[in-house]
C-alpha cells in the first residue's frame, strides 16, 4: 500500500529510547516504521519476541511481527533514528552516513564532532546546515541530552531578547532517563541518588553549542557559564530542574513572562506535527509544574515553567519541567527529522 | 523511683516531631518523660489512646499510659521540649517562659526574637547566653528549621577558616517534614512538588543568625549573601541537599574535606549523649550521600557530605544530608538541652 | 449554540471522582457538562478557584469558569452524575429523584434499596427496569464499587457458561480510591495498607445482587458464597485483585480463556461511546496484567486479566486488574448513562 | 585474639542475603565472621573492594579488608552460612558436606532432599536430627524461602491445637527479596507485579515438609492442602501475606489469638541470641501489621499478625507479616545455627 509516507528506521530498537520511537512513530502523519535493527544476536527474531516491551500504550501486532534487521548499513529506509547506546553508537553512525543515510541521533557520540549539528528545532535550526560540511553522502544529525533541551528551551527568548551571561541548574531527573532496567528498584526508591555519570558535563557543553552562533560554516559558541548539578529521583517520567541566571541586560518578571509566553518558533511557523502549539507553557500557581501533572502537556512536547522570582545572587530562578523521553529524546529527534522533511533535506530520498 | 534523671515535658506531644521527641528521650541517660501536654481535646486522655503513632519502633506501655496534660503552665517539670505548630506556638511558649520553664523549642516563632537564642550546638553553643536578656523567669531556646541545619553544619568549619561569602542550596526534602497527616499521598508519589511554604526564607535567614556573632549583648549577624530553593521529594525521612559556595580566601578540595573531617566542636568534647562522634561524615563515594543509606548514620545526629568538585560559578560544590526528624528536629533540640544541662543551666531546676 | 448534546449536571463536582467525572465529559459527543454543584461554601464561586484539579489533563478555561451551584434539585440539567460523599448523598439523591432528576450515583447509599438498580452495563443492563418500582418522577441508578466492578466483570461470562459458586479474592488497590486528600503519604509510600473500611463488605455482598436475577419486579440475588480481603498498595491508579473461583460444571482453561476472550455484550452492541470493544483482555505473559501498564487498556474501560491457572483447593485462580477511577468509578457511571440514553430513557428530557 | 567465638565462613558474601548475614554476624555473640567467599572472579580482592554494599548500616572497615576467598572446600571455618544463587549451590554445598563443613544454606537446592532437614528452629527443631543420613563427614542444613518462613509460624501453634486441612495465601512481597539487582525500577516503581517465578511452589509444599512429621528415620509430610498466589509490591522490606485456614476443630477467634500469644519454643527456652522473646506478636488494631511498621519488631525476628476474622468459605482469615531478609532469610539461618550450637552439634568443631 503506498500511503504517500517516507519509510523511516529505528537503530536500537528494542531499549527503551528505540520503544519510544517505536510508540511515537506508529501513528506518524509523515512517516512510517519500515526498518527496526537491533544487536546482531536479535537479528532475524520477529520484534515483539525480542523486545520486553515497557510503553504504557500496547504494541500493535503490524509492528510486532516485523522482523529485526543488523545494524548494518543495507537498511531499505534512507531516514535513520538512532537509539543505538552510545558503546557502539559512534562507529555505527559514521558507516551509516558514509553510505548514505540520514542518522538523526540520540546518542552521544558526535554531538560535538564540528560538522555535526546539535538540534533543538525550536532554538537552533539554522544550524542543520551543518551537515554540509560532512562530506559523507549521507549525514548524522544529532539531538542534544535529555536533561539539556528543557533547560535551553527555556534559555532561548530571554538569551535573545536579555542576554544570559550565567546559568546555574540542579536536577532532579527521573528514572526512564537511565534506560531499561536503569537503576535498580533497591537503589532508587524511597531514595534520591546525587548523581549521574557524564550528565553535568553534557548540561554544561551542550547548551552553548545548541545556543552558538553559524558564522562561517561553523558554530561559535555561546560564551555563558553554566554550573550544573544531576540527581535521580524516584520518578518515572519528567526532569525537573531548578534553574538560575544573571542577564546582561535588566528586566523584570513580568517581561521573562511574556518572553516564554510569546515564544513561538520555526516548528510552530511551519506545524511540524510533532511541535507544541506553544513550546513553553508558564504557570502561575506557586507550586507548579510537577512531573506527574505536566510532563504530558502537549503530548510531552512542552515544556512547563514556574516559580519565577528574584534571586538575591543570581538575577531570577525558576523551575523547568520537561517529559525526558518524549521531549528530551525520541520525539524531540523526529521533530528534527520533520523540521528537515519540510525544508526539503529528504526530497531525493522519499520513496 | 528516683533515678537521678532530670523530668521533662514535651508540648505538642501527639505531633509528628512530639512523637520522635517521645522515642527519642524513652531511653534518654539524663531526662525522664514526665509530662506529655497536647491540645485540650485529648487533655485527659491516655497517650496512647490519644496519639497515631507513626514511628517505627513500637510505643512503650509506660509511656502510653501517661495521661495528656494541657499546655498550660502548671507542668511538674521545669525542662519542656515545644513540638508545637507555629499557629499557637508563640504564645504558648512565652507563658511558660514568664513562669519559670526552660522552653526548648522546635517551633519557628520566636528564632528571630533578639533574645531569643537559635541555636545549633556544634556551631554557636555561645549564643545560649542570650537568654540573660530575656528577663523571665524561664527561657526560650530555639531550634532551626530541618533544612538549615544540615546546611549550617557543613559551612561551619570552612566559614571558620576560609569565610564564606555566598552560598546557594537547592533540596530535596523528605515528606517526613512536613509532619503528619502531612502531603496527601495523591501528591507526592512519583512526582516532585518544587515548593515548600515558607521554607526559602528559612534558609535564607537562620544561618544567618547561627553563624552571627556574639556581641554586646547580642547576635550581630553574618553578611553572607544565601540563595535557596526547595523542593519535596518521595522519600520518608533525609533531606538531601546541593550546595554552591564561594570563600574569602582561595583553598583546595582537599583542605576542605579535611575541615569536615576534623571537625569537632563543645559537643563532642563534653561528650554530650546525643552528640555523634564527628559531626560530619564526608564520603568519598562518587554517588553518596544517600537518604535512605546514611540518613541514620551515628543515630541520625551526623551529616553527610559528598561530591566537593569545583565549581565553574561558585568556587566549590557539594551534597550535604541530615535525617531531617532526628538532627534537624526532635534530636537537634534535644541536644540544646543536654548542652545547658552540662553547663549548669539547669542545676536549679533538677528535682 | 445547540449541540444537540443532552445536558448533565454532576454532584459533587470538586472531590476526586467529581473531577474525573468532568475530565471523561469535557468532550463526550452526547453529554455536555452544564451544572457543577458542590457544598454551599463553595457555592458561587468559578469551579476552577474552588477546585484543587489533580488530574493529569488540564483542566479547560470553559468548564472552569463555570459558577458551582448548591447541591439543591433546582438545577437545570436533568441527568445527574452523583460523586457526593456517603455522609450527604442519601437523602440529597432521594430529594433530586423526587423532584425529577435521573441521578446516576457512584456513592453508595442506595446500592442496596430494593428497587435501586446496581449497574455494570455489560452484566446486568436489564436490572434498570427496576426504577420504575421508584414511584418517583425522577430515578436514582447506581454504579458498584470500585473493586467489584473488576470482578464482577470478571465472573459474568463465566458465571453465564459454568456457574460459580464460590469466590475468593484478595485486593491489592489504588490510592486513587481513598479520594483526596486520602491516604497521608507518611502512611503509604514504601508499605502495605491491609484494611479499607467497609470495602470487603461490599465485594462480598454487591456481586451478589448485579450478579442476581430479575424475577417478579425484583432482584433475586445470586447465592455464590465470597470472601474478599482488601489492601491497600503504593500504586495511584488501578485495582489488582487475585481471584479464585469454584465452579458448577467442570471446565478448562482454554474454556474459560475463550469465554472471555469472546465476551461482548449490550453496551458492544449498541456501540456506546464508552464502551470499550471488548470488556475483558485476556493476556497471556506470565507477570501480566500490571497496572502500569494495562490501567489504561481502551481508555481504562477495559479489564485485564491474566495468570489463569489451576488452584489445589478452588478450580482455578487468575489476577483481574481494572482502573479504579475510571472503568471503577466516574466511567462506569457514565456507561450507565450512555446505556439508558440508547434505551430511550432520557426521551422526555432531552433540550 | 582468642574471643571464644566460633569461626563461620560466608559462601556468597557479595551478594544481597550474603551482605545480611555479613550485617547480622558482624557483632554475633557466638559466632565470628572468618571466611568470606565468592565467585572466583572476586577472589583475592577485599570484601569492600567486590562488594556493592546496599546494606543500612556501615560497613566495618575490619570486615571491608577481609580478602575474599573462592567457594572451594579449603576454607578454614567449619561452619559456612551459605547465600550462594541456586545455580551454583547445589554442587558447591554437596561438596564442602562431603568435606566435613557444616551448610547452613539459604538456596533452594537441598531443600527436599530426603535427608535434608528444612528447618524453622521455633516449627520443626527435632528435624535437624536427619543429617545423621546424610553419610557425609559435614552436613547441609537448609532454611525455608522468605515467603514459608512467617505463614507456617503463624501456622504452627494452629496446627498443633486444632489441626489445618486447607491453608489459602495471598502475598505481597518485598523487592529486597529479589536480591540485587532484582527489578528494575522501572518495573516496580508504582505499579504491583503478580508473579513471582517459582515462588508459588515453594509456599504450596515448603510448609508440608516442615510441619511433617519425624518417622522412622524420615519426614512424613503434612498433608494440609495449600494454595498459593505470589505479588511483588514497592515495598522495600517485609513480605505481608493474607492467610485464610480451615481448621479439624472448631474453636473460636480468642483461643486462636491466645495460642499466637503464648506460643514460645525450643529457641526461647533456650535461650538463643537471635531468638525473639515472643515469636509471635497479635496486633489489634484494624489496619495492622504493617510492613514499614513492624518488619523490624524485635530485631526483624517475630512475625507479626492482625486482622484475624472468621471467613465464610474457609474458617478464619488473617495477616501475617515477616520481615523477609532478616526472619526469612539470613536470620532465620542464623538461628538454626546457633540451635545447632546449643545442641552440641558443633561440639568438636570449635576452634
Amino acid at each position: 500500500m503506498n500511503t504517500g509516507k517516507i519509510p523511516v528506521g529505528i537503530l536500537g530498537a528494542t531499549g527503551s529510547v528505540g520503544q519510544k520511537f517505536v510508540e511515537l512513530l506508529s501513528d506518524h502523519p509523515w512517516f512510517k516504521i519500515s526498518d527496526l535493527a537491533a544487536s546482531e544476536r536479535n537479528s532475524g527474531k520477529k520484534y515483539k519476541e525480542a523486545v520486553n516491551w515497557i510503553q504504557s500504550t500496547p504494541l500493535s501486532d503490524k509492528i510486532g511481527s516485523i522482523k529485526l534487521k543488523k545494524c548494518e548499513p543495507e537498511l531499505d529506509s534512507k531516514i535513520l533514528f538512532s537509539a543505538l547506546d552510545a558503546s557502539v553508537a559512534g562507529e555505527i553512525e559514521t558507516e551509516f552516513a558514509k553510505r548514505g543515510y540520514f542518522v538523526i541521533s540520540n546518542a552521544k557520540n558526535h554531538r560535538f564532532d564540528p560538522e555535526v549539528p546539535l538540534i533543538i528545532p525550536e532554538v537552533n535550526p539554522d544550524h542543520i546546515t551543518l551537515i554540509k560540511n560532512q562530506r559523507t553522502k549521507g549525514a548524522i544529525i544529532t539531538n542534544p541530552n535529555c536533561s539539556t533541551i528543557g533547560l535551553t528551551l527555556a534559555l532561548k527568548p530571554i538569551q535573545d531578547k536579555f542576554g544570559i551571561n550565567k546559568v546555574n541548574v540542579v536536577t532532579m531527573q527521573a528514572i526512564s532517563g537511565a534506560g531499561y532496567p536503569g537503576l535498580p528498584s533497591m537503589d532508587i526508591i524511597e531514595n534520591v541518588v546525587p548523581y549521574i555519570s557524564g550528565e553535568e558535563t553534557k548540561m554544561e557543553t551542550e547548551p552553548l553549542k545548541i545556543l552558538g552562533t553559524y558564522y562561517e560554516n561553523g558554530i561559535v559558541n555561546s560564551d555563558m557559564k553554566i554550573s550544573a548539578q544531576c540527581n535521580r529521583v524516584p520518578v518515572i517520567d519528567g526532569h525537573t530542574e531548578c534553574v538560575q541566571i544573571a542577564l546582561d541586560k535588566k528586566t523584570g518578571l513580568d517581561e521573562i513572562i511574556r518572553c516564554w509566553k510569546e515564544f513561538k518558533a520555526l516548528p510552530q511557523e511551519l506545524n511540524l506535527p510533532s511541535a507544541p502549539m506553544n513550546p513553553i507553557l508558564y504557570l502561575s500557581e506557586a507550586n507548579y509544574p510537577q512531573p506527574k501533572i505536566h510532563r504530558n502537556v502537549d503530548g510531552g512536547m512542552a515544556v512547563s515553567i514556574g516559580r519565577l522570582r528574584e534571586c538575591s545572587i543570581f538575577d531570577f530562578k525558576f523551575v523547568v519541567l520537561s517529559h525526558n523521553t518524549i521531549r528530551g529524546a525520541a520525539g524531540g529527534t523526529i521533530l528534527i527529522a520533520e523540521l528537515m522533511k519540510a525544508q526539503g533535506y529528504f526530497d531525493g530520498v522519499i520513496c
